[in-house]
């Protein structure tokens, strides 16, 4: 029902990932981790329930014991079938039984405890109240890299992904923009999305004339016009693994200032992916592609943080912003996406998704960045 | 891109809604409430953002001021545009800033409030950090009832999303089922809850033969057979309200045990309804019709709770379960949904969503409870 289509890894795999997990979780001086449903889960068991409801479902991971899911009666022989089960000890409640009392017995009393991000609170405060000597922090506080840096096989799968997105491009490109609404070629983009095999379309941005100078507009009724700008922002999940790119197309022939402006975020984004490499910190992404922008002396029209992480999700750490000393370490991926935003006139957006090597940075979308005139 | 349509209440409704909440959390006690991104934003300002994130979105209802969203300067556009936010002030934050010590700024530092659920643990962390001496409870846990009750409007959007999956199940019981999957069927019955007016599909469980016996199995591979039972609970949103019903049907001529079964619990569930009436506790409901399975032999096979409320959700308080001493109230919707699961044999479900009247109770489900046989 979540359109996340099962991603190729064994038990094996996933009992790799949560004993590294246990052991960061240690060396960070934690008592253990605790997952609810949501990409964290996924990532270390493979298993997410059909829907996340208020009962409580949650892994723990401790350094004295193999990994325990808590799980509902009623959804213990669907998590059973996980690919990460064989590595997992179900420990199944039902309805009308306490599982924070049956959580806290696996838990050291006065532990610390990093805990997903998105675990409801309602399961973090009866966690508190069952045991008030425990303190928690968020684990993308604690191990903010826990997922950041990708395997070879998550790298083959991101750089699918990026390829299937690639190939949306080339496809949206040569279909007619002028006339149609921003909805209709956002449903031609969730089409091509599943046609190159994605499984699950996050989301479908098309920002035009005006609607392009919001970074986070969706589409809208607005039909689009000859000499539009036109922000195509598109991404979803292909065998478990994100996309996520950005063009900026132009419906007949542009203005001098709309070439400008493009040439410059342009050069924003290609000094920002120039700015990878092993070693470099986040922030060092973010204030290359930047400083072209606010050299150029469009600074306060560069809303946004520069990029993102991406893997089982299309949106986590780390974060190309300022402030964000993390080291870049080859695998890890994430987006370059700077942009510009002219209030009520138009907007411009490239974004490729990069992955740091051992010597700089790869691209895992390749189409042009030119700046492409559509019909 | 939630599939959530905007429901027909007006600004000057969500300003009633609001005003209630925070009378409610001050008798309660409470400093006040904050609710993120989820069914209780939804239907306190019509508000949903078109992806939960990272990003802080809260609204903070206090006695002695308007409510306040906390907001990133990215979606504020969006925001504004909520059927609610005319009753609302908007404080954005832009990325790089701390939303949490803009929130606390909001708040009595000393305070306990109410947040809702599903509020990320990151955020509920944060709020906690801020504010060393403020205390959180969870607004199930406080105010349980907040969205229980039905206005007249609700009501009649409940009663549109019930009869619509009525007609869903005329239509799925004229179809073949033998030499089918279940997974077939469950795509019909996707595509008839929306052909019938819902926006989005929460779930479509087809349980055949040994499957039925699982009452969280949604739908396999398994063709399904002449001689099976079939569970089928299928439901979504329509127009904002939710639907949920399930009947069993027979491929065939049922056996003797077979008639017998769906016979208890029919049954069960007639039992269930009657006992729903203003001042009954949720717990009657469950054990009107417990008792019925039980005194027929078969309790240890009925192995969830009795129901469970709906409204902007299709699984919310309140719930008919033991303990659950909640007085039954007019304007409240649940279901009364009973079974029988014989493990690796077959299983049997019937339910309807139920409202509380000034003298009993009213199905919002009206197919016929018999046991249908279909092809």
């Amino acid at each position: 029902m979540t359109g996340r289509a099962p991603a190729p890894f064994t038990a094996a795999d996933h009992r790799a990932r949560m004993e590294r997990a246990a052991r960061a979780a240690a060396d960070a001086g934690l008592a253990g981790l605790l997952v609810a449903p949501g990409p964290d889960l996924v990532w270390l068991t493979g298993y997410a329930p059909t829907a996340v409801t208020e009962r409580l479902t949650l892994l723990v991971l401790t350094a004295d014991r193999d990994p325990v899911l808590v799980v509902p009666a009623l959804e213990a022989p669907d998590a059973a079938r996980a690919p990460g089960a064989p590595a997992l000890t179900l420990r199944d409640w039902t309805d009308g039984k306490d599982p924070y009392a049956a959580t806290a017995a696996l838990l050291d009393a006065g532990g610390r405890f990093g805990v997903s991000d998105n675990t409801w609170a309602l399961h973090l405060l009866a966690l508190q109240r069952a045991l008030p000597d425990s303190t928690y922090a968020s684990l993308t506080d604690v191990l903010p890299m826990l997922r950041a840096v990708k395997d070879d096989a998550e790298l083959r799968l991101l750089a699918a992904a990026g390829a299937a997105a690639d190939r949306v491009f080339e496809e949206i490109r040569t279909l007619p923009f002028a006339g149609r609404r921003e909805s209709d070629v956002g449903a031609d983009l969730a089409e091509l999305l599943l046609r190159f095999g994605h499984a699950q379309v996050d989301f479908t941005i098309v920002g035009s004339g005006p609607n392009g100078a919001d970074p986070h507009h969706e589409v809208g009724d607005r039909v689009i016009e000859r000499g539009d700008m036109v922000v195509l922002d598109f991404g979803g999940l292909k065998d478990g693994y994100g996309s996520d790119t950005t063009r900026t197309v132009h419906v007949g022939e542009p203005t001098e200032e709309e070439r400008r402006v493009h040439d410059i975020v342009r050069a924003a984004q290609e000094a920002g992916c120039a700015a990878v490499r092993p070693g470099a910190a986040c922030q060092d992404v973010d204030r290359a592609a930047r400083t072209v922008i606010a050299d150029a002396g469009y600074g306060e029209y560069f809303i946004h943080r520069t990029g993102h992480g991406i893997g089982v999700t299309t949106h986590e750490p780390p974060y190309m912003i300022e402030g964000e000393e993390q080291p870049l370490v080859p695998g890890m991926c994430f987006s370059v996406e700077p942009g510009i935003y002219l209030p009520g006139r138009f907007g411009v957006r490239i974004e490729d998704i990069v992955t740091v090597t051992e010597d700089g940075g790869r691209r895992l979308n390749n189409t042009t960045r030119e700046l492409v005139t559509v019909d």
